[in-house]
């Protein structure tokens, strides 16, 4: 295990966009059918994500997507007056689940390039633009378990319980796999992504890139939640090259 | 880098007591005055730590030890109305600074010895009760950083101060290095400590060994502080095997 990680400039990196890629589930009660079902047809869902980490004059940024008409603006967001609201922002660590059996690093490098990677045959195509464009995974800095189908958001839960949920983060995932539940419905893996210096990236017409400065996240569960605000702690045993 | 730690249970592990084991410095001030004599001799303070894993009937557990009369108690309790403290507690994670020039490894073995290895002589001595009490360091699981010499929790301190540093953590200490901090006074180490099948363990008289499950430190920032409760999300990439 390396504990160095080089980090190049934001500016090092070309934008570009493509085609919008829409939800695959268009609410909250269908995205935990869907896990539902596919626990039953094989098991626990294998998430994997990528921390993309890149600099801005000096300081650490995390490239992150977000999303137009996310859930939580559709199913929270309505029921909660502003005053309560705070300024959450739904934002997501670029990354999916995989097919059963598929190679968890292979599949995140194919559901980055899914997010991030010019299309072929565009002005940016990988092939024709001579730009290495593959992904290189490092370590996996984070387990975190889903033990239910549950959750907080859903519709059909009382205004209490969403107002509560958000105000103490009542998390569907934990770090560690919750006592005496022996079959968790979910694993999500995060992996830190070494850029490399160059790199062309497409962003989805529908979704904004973010690069997010660390101490931005820190200790800021109330506005990213646990999974994003626990990221600086997670970097935190690497020494940075700013190159 | 290993991503299984194998843990064995609390109760394999024999605790006996030694000799208390005064606070080098019998104030806020005198620590941060010594923090900055030191600084001006040897330049940045390193300090290392151990995170010491067991399990309970499967839970994960870390060891940590809680000192009679911290300094928290001394200067932080005396001032706050009952309602405001909370219940927080005072504990701690084993280790100390190290000398300058010394080796962190070895260092952080010598501080766990010096806290918690029976004494030479004693009924359960090393070299005469046969049981090898050598540690086994893992990986570097963070790095905290100290960017000045000041403290919330001081004397002098005005009492609105001291409340709000103690409901929102004004940190001492960062994952990260804040930004244009050019001269950091202090690096903390914190490294997980693979404990052996068995093993003694002294406790200085003055002291606690604490078995702390990990999701009572999950998002518990307001019992445990910053530093302990991201102890699970550190340990998070760790598959635990229990035997
Ligand atoms: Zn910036
Ligand atoms: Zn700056
Ligand atoms: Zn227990
Ligand atoms: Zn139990």
């Amino acid at each position: 295990m390396s504990n160095t990680i080089a980090l190049y400039p934001l500016s090092n990196f070309t934008f570009s966009t493509k085609e919008a890629q829409p939800e695959e589930d268009p609410s909250v009660s269908a995205r935990l059918q869907r896990l539902q079902n596919n626990y039953e047809d094989y098991g626990m869902r294998r998430t994997v994500e990528g921390i993309l980490v890149v600099h801005d004059h000096g300081h650490p940024h995390i490239l992150m997507l977000q999303i137009a008409n996310a859930f939580f603006k559709l199913y929270v967001f309505y029921f909660i007056p502003p005053l309560l609201r705070g300024d959450e922002v739904s934002v997501f660590k670029p990354g999916d689940y995989l097919k059963p059996g598929e190679d968890e690093i292979e599949g995140l490098k194919k559901r980055l390039d899914d997010r991030l990677a010019p299309p072929p045959g565009s002005q940016f195509d990988q092939a024709s633009h001579g730009i290495n464009n593959d992904w290189e995974i490092g370590d996996c800095l984070a387990q975190w378990w889903r033990p239910n189908f549950e959750t907080f958001m859903g519709e059909g839960t009382s205004i209490r319980a969403i107002i509560i949920s958000i105000l103490h983060f009542f998390p569907e995932h934990y770090p560690f796999i919750p006592a005496h539940i022996t079959k968790p419905k979910e694993c999500k893996k995060l992996f830190v992504v070494q850029m490399p210096e160059k790199k062309v990236l497409a962003v989805p017409k529908n979704m904004k890139l973010l690069a997010i400065p660390l101490f931005e996240l820190y200790d800021n569960a109330a506005r990213y939640g646990p999974q994003l605000s626990a990221i600086p702690h997670l970097l935190s045993r690497y020494n940075f090259i700013y190159q």
